[in-house]
C-alpha cells in the first residue's frame, strides 16, 4: 500500500478510498479556489450550497431513488435514529422488529420508550447467527411498521430477501450494508445508515424517507431536531449541518458512479467475500460462525478453536499490516469488515497470510 | 495570504488556523504512523483514544475546568443543545430565560415545549443591541436554572459580567465566543459550545456539565442519546462520537496552548475589536449597531445609511478577497466575525480596504 498504509479491517469507521483522501487532503487550505477549507465555509455559502446539492444529487443517481422520497443529513448516528424512528412514525403506537442481533436489539429497547414493540421474528436461540424466516411473520392490522436491520454488523448476518411485512411500512437500518448493492428504495418506507461504515467519516446518517411519512403533528417532547420534517423542508439546513461528512461522502458518491455504481460494487463485493469465505470453508483451523445462506458479504466474523489461538491471529495480523481483525466481546473470534473500500488485494493478501498462519501453526 | 487564501469573516463555521489545516493535510493518508487516516479509525481503537482522551485533557488545562465538571462531546449542534438542557435539568418545570436575540429566542421556544419558561430579562425593545440590567432579576424559588446566550452571534451583543442567578444554576450558550477569554467554569452548572464558530468544524458541541446535575431519573420520552448521563458515563463513547471533529478541535487546542492560552487570545482578541470599533467610531459611512458597552469581541454587526450601499459594500469587500461580510438578515448590513482564527492582520487589511471604500463613495 501506498504512504505506508495497512489494510484496515474495522468494522467502522472503516477504510475510504484512497484517492478520496488525496483529493481531500489537496483541497485543505483552499477548495477549488474558494480561498477556504470546507471545514471553514458558512454551510449558508453558495460554495458549500452546490457541494450539498451535488452530493443529494449524486446520491440520488446511485440508488436510483423515487422524487416521492426525501433524503436527509442527519447529526447523530444510530443512536439518534433509534429514537426518531418510533418517534416519528408510531401514530398507532405498535411497531413490528425483527431481533437478529445486537443492532436490532438496541432499536428494539430505543423503540419501547414510545409505544408497544413486537418481536415478530428472532435468531437469539443461535446467537444471531442466522436470518429467521421472515415469509409468513405475524403482523398485527394496526402496527405502524416492521423495523429490520438488513446487516448486523457485529454478527455477520445479511438478508438476501426482504421479510413480507403484509402490506405495513417497511424501515431498514442498512448502515453496514449501505450503497454495497443496488437497492430498490421503493420497497421501503424509510432507510437510514450511520455513514461511518461503508461510506464517510462517523457524525452522520442519511436518511431517505417516503414523503408521506413526514409528519407535522407528533407528540410535543418530540425535539425540534428530532422531527424528520424539520430536516426534510429546509433540505437538511435547517441548522448547521456536518458539513464536512457531506463533503466526504459526496467525494465517496462520485467515486461509486465513477466506477460503476452500485452494479459494480456488488460484483465486487461478491467476488472480495468469496475468496474469504472460500478460505474459511476450507480451513481446518479457522471457521465462519453464520449459516451460509445468510452471510454477510460486508462483516466476515469467523474463530478459532480457542480464545487464546483467536488473540494470537489477531496480534500476528497487525504486525503484518492486517489492523483492527479482532472480533466483537459478544461473538469473540475474529472479524474481517470488507467494505467497499477495501481493495481486493487486501482480502487476497489477508487469505494469503491466513494460509501461511495455518500451516505454521495449524 | 498563502495559498490564495482570503480572509474568511464567516460567522460559522468560520476560520480555523492555517497551521491547523496543514497539520491535517499532512496527516490525511497516514496518521503518525497508524496507517491509516483519522477518518478511517474504529473509534474503539488505542490511537483514537489517545487522540480523544488528550483533546479533553489540553481542554481542561485550557479552562481550567475543575475535577467535578464532566466534558461532553455530543453530536447535533445548538438545535439538540437548546432540548437537552430542559430535558435534563427541569426538575420543578420552571426555567429562567434571558431573552438577548435570536439564538436565546430558540432555546426558549425548544424550552416551552419541556415546562414553564419565564424571560426575567429582554433586549427585543431595541432588536438586541444591548445586554439587560440583570443585577436583579426577578427568579422564582422554583426556578430548576437560569439560561443565558452569552454572546449572541447576529446581534453582536456578549456580557461582560455575568446575571445574578440568584443562587440558581447558570446555564450559557458559549458558542461564539468559546475560547475567546478566560472562564470561570467554577460560576456555572452547565456551559455548552457548537464548535463551529471559534474551533473547530460544524458537526458537535461540547459540554462542560457539573457532576451533580446529571441523573438517572428523566422522563421516559427522553431518547437515550439525549441524556447527558449516557455521554458522561461513558466518556463520550456511548456511541460512535464525532471522531474527526474530536481530532480537529484537538489541533486547536494543542495551538491555543502553544500561543498563551485564553489570556493571550483574550488580548489579542480585544486588540482586534478595537481596529474595527474604533474604526466604525470615527467613520461618517459606517456605524455599528450595538451599545458600547456590550459589544461583542467575536461578532462585528455595522451598517451603512442605505440596504443598497450595504449591498455593494459586501460586494466589493468580497472582489477584494474579504468573504462573508453580509449581515444577518434580522440585522442587515454587515457583519465581520473576527473570531480566534482571524489574524490581526485580516481587520487590519479590512479597514484599510473600508477606509479606501468611504473616501471612494462616502
Amino acid at each position: 500500500m501506498k504512504y505506508g498504509r495497512c489494510y484496515n479491517f474495522s468494522a467502522g469507521p472503516a477504510m475510504m478510498p484512497e484517492e478520496v483522501l488525496e483529493e481531500i487532503a489537496a483541497e485543505m487550505l483552499n477548495y477549488q479556489g474558494s480561498g477556504m477549507c470546507v471545514m471553514e465555509m458558512s454551510h449558508r455559502s453558495k460554495v458549500f450550497e452546490t457541494i450539498r446539492n451535488e452530493a443529494e444529487a449524486d446520491l440520488r443517481r446511485l440508488m436510483n431513488i423515487p422524487d416521492n422520497y426525501k433524503v436527509l443529513f442527519v447529526q447523530g448516528g444510530g443512536t439518534v435514529q433509534f429514537a426518531m424512528v418510533p418517534m416519528n412514525l408510531m401514530k398507532n403506537g405498535v411497531a413490528c422488529y425483527l431481533e437478529t442481533g445486537a443492532w436490532s436489539k438496541k432499536a428494539i429497547k430505543e423503540a419501547q420508550k414510545y409505544g408497544e414493540v413486537r418481536i415478530v421474528a428472532s435468531s437469539a436461540d443461535k446467537n444471531f447467527s442466522y436470518i429467521p424466516d421472515c415469509s409468513d411473520l405475524d403482523i398485527p392490522d394496526n402496527a405502524d411498521y416492521v423495523y429490520i436491520c438488513e446487516n448486523e454488523t457485529i454478527h455477520g448476518t445479511t438478508y438476501f430477501s426482504l421479510p413480507d411485512t403484509k402490506g405495513k411500512i417497511l424501515v431498514s437500518d442498512q448502515s453496514s450494508m449501505f450503497l454495497s448493492r443496488p437497492c430498490d428504495v421503493s420497497r421501503y418506507g424509510l432507510i437510514w445508515a450511520g455513514v461511518q461504515k461503508n461510506v464517510g467519516p462517523a457524525g452522520m446518517a442519511i436518511v431517505i424517507i417516503r414523503e408521506d411519512l413526514l409528519r407535522d403533528d407528533l407528540p410535543q417532547f418530540v425535539p425540534t431536531y428530532m422531527n424528520y420534517k424539520t430536516h426534510a423542508d429546509s433540505d437538511s439546513m435547517y441548522n448547521t449541518p456536518n458539513c464536512w461528512d457531506i463533503y466526504c461522502c459526496g467525494k465517496v458518491f462520485k467515486y461509486l458512479l465513477k466506477n460503476g455504481g452500485l452494479e459494480a460494487m456488488d460484483a465486487r463485493n461478491r467476488e472480495k467475500a468469496a475468496i474469504l469465505y472460500d478460505f474459511l470453508d476450507r480451513s481446518r483451523l479457522f471457521s465462519g460462525t453464520v449459516e451460509a445462506k445468510d452471510r454477510s458479504l460486508m462483516n466476515v466474523p469467523f474463530v478459532t478453536p480457542s480464545k487464546e489461538q483467536d488473540a494470537a491471529v489477531v496480534a500476528a495480523c497487525k504486525a503484518a499490516g492486517f489492523d483492527n481483525l479482532k472480533g466483537h466481546r459478544s461473538v469473540g473470534g475474529l472479524r474481517a469488515s470488507i467494505y467497499n473500500a477495501m481493495p481486493k488485494e487486501g482480502v487476497e493478501a489477508l487469505v494469503r497470510f491466513l494460509t501461511d498462519y495455518e500451516k505454521e501453526n495449524g
